[in-house]
């Protein structure tokens, strides 16, 4: 195992890789090897980055101190398993994985866990991401530290079961949140009303929460415990009768936060 | 009634008066009056814009070209049947109640719906800021408009129907959503984590939706349909069962939109 690492390969060519690889270089680290599934979007991926496309997992060993597997979780143990025997360090980038997947012939493991949302085409600063770190051993953790802080100003060890939980709060604040902007336009739609209504109040909720603390920061009929708004709303989702269910058992959380 | 407005006068005295007298002032209206409920607010609101606060209600009509009744939902109607005789223009700035309120002794009558949050301490571009209008006759609405175009770039026209579902819209995308980050911190304190870990997701998600459509832009485990990843996020929510039966139910709106 190398103290310092200088050559990355990725087993992966999605969003997490291209964002991951991307910042690497920029900080001087050498894309040495992509694989993918799909030899094609390896090949993408390696000439973006002057690196090499490997047709088989086990080609990433070569010349490479540490491969970043950036798969769907539920390839990671066989991407693992096929990387052979290597005696540099094998980490994965999945937020609900167990780094015990990693342990089956690499000796060195770890899991390198950026809390964000990524997409090809929507730039990331890496610097403000929080990365969560789990090894192996410390010596494992030191070298990882290091790519992470070059990466990222925001760098935590988390064991299994904290990250598990973070991925939990992460898909409520992301993916949640974002469901709820899917519902707000499917009823500007249905009121025959533009969904870039919306917009302005999208982000000006995000500012404030991202400024503050969210549970202060709520407005609205149901934390205002206003019944009879409530129950208009409810009434005009008549249509959309899974909207209106929900509806009320939301403004029931909101309400009973507060006294 | 004055067909060009030059005096504003308000009910109220909360987050939605500050912020709309303020951008008034702004543009060049005179503050001229302002009522509240509790007479040290009005006071208050009043010293800032150089204006009579007033003990009665009534006394909003004195040297009054328009009255915006920005007060809680279930008081406006009561507000305005206070206001008695007046030529002038009466309109409220709420999202779920009927214009049909004002129509008591007023002849002149419009809502000024601004759909935004406010709160006091935080400043908001008004020019971002749609509105919506209503009013009694076209003679008002062109009164509403001249004044709410200098406000904002973004103003339309909406029955009350369409407001109703507006403000639904908006309390999805809105409060809702902080209600997503709400529960996405008390799940990091659960962890021992702190909340500020997901702040760069919040804005990140947030300003995805407000640049492109949240249907496409959605991702995490409900998107994929990844059920293991789910599976194990519910059980990690084992000491928050109504998260947990919350989870299941947003993953399943979420997988039930994606093929």
């Amino acid at each position: 195992m190398q103290k310092s690492i200088k050559n990355i390969a990725f087993a992966g060519s999605g969003n997490v890789a291209c964002h991951l690889a991307k910042g690497l270089q920029m900080q001087g680290y050498r894309i040495s090897n992509v694989w993918s599934r799909d030899f094609s979007n390896a090949m993408a991926l390696a000439k973006g980055f002057n690196s090499r496309a490997c047709q088989e997992i086990s080609g990433l060993r070569e010349g490479t101190d540490l491969i970043i597997i950036a798969v769907a979780d539920k390839a990671i143990e066989e991407v693992a398993r096929n990387i052979g025997e290597f005696d540099g360090i094998v980490v994965h980038t999945a937020g609900s994985v167990s780094i015990d997947v990693l342990k089956g012939n690499i000796e060195n493991s770890g899991v390198f866990y950026p809390l964000q949302t990524f997409s090809k085409v929507i730039p990331v600063d890496l610097m403000e991401v929080p990365f969560f770190l789990e090894s192996s051993s410390i010596e494992v953790l030191q070298v990882l530290e290091e790519v992470a802080s070059k990466l990222s100003t925001r760098v935590y060890n988390a064991d299994s079961h904290q990250r598990i939980l973070l991925h939990v709060a992460a898909v409520f604040t992301g993916n949640f949140s974002n469901l709820m902007y899917v519902i707000g336009n499917e009823i500007l739609e249905n009121a025959n009303l533009p969904s870039d209504l919306l917009h302005p109040l999208i982000l000006e909720i995000a500012r404030k929460a991202a400024t503050g603390d969210p549970l202060q920061m709520q407005t609205g009929p149901a934390r205002r415990k206003d019944t009879v708004t409530i129950e208009k709303h409810i009434s005009a989702l008549a249509s959309m009768p899974e909207y209106a269910d929900l509806y009320r058992l939301l403004a029931n959380l909101i309400s009973n936060k507060y006294k």
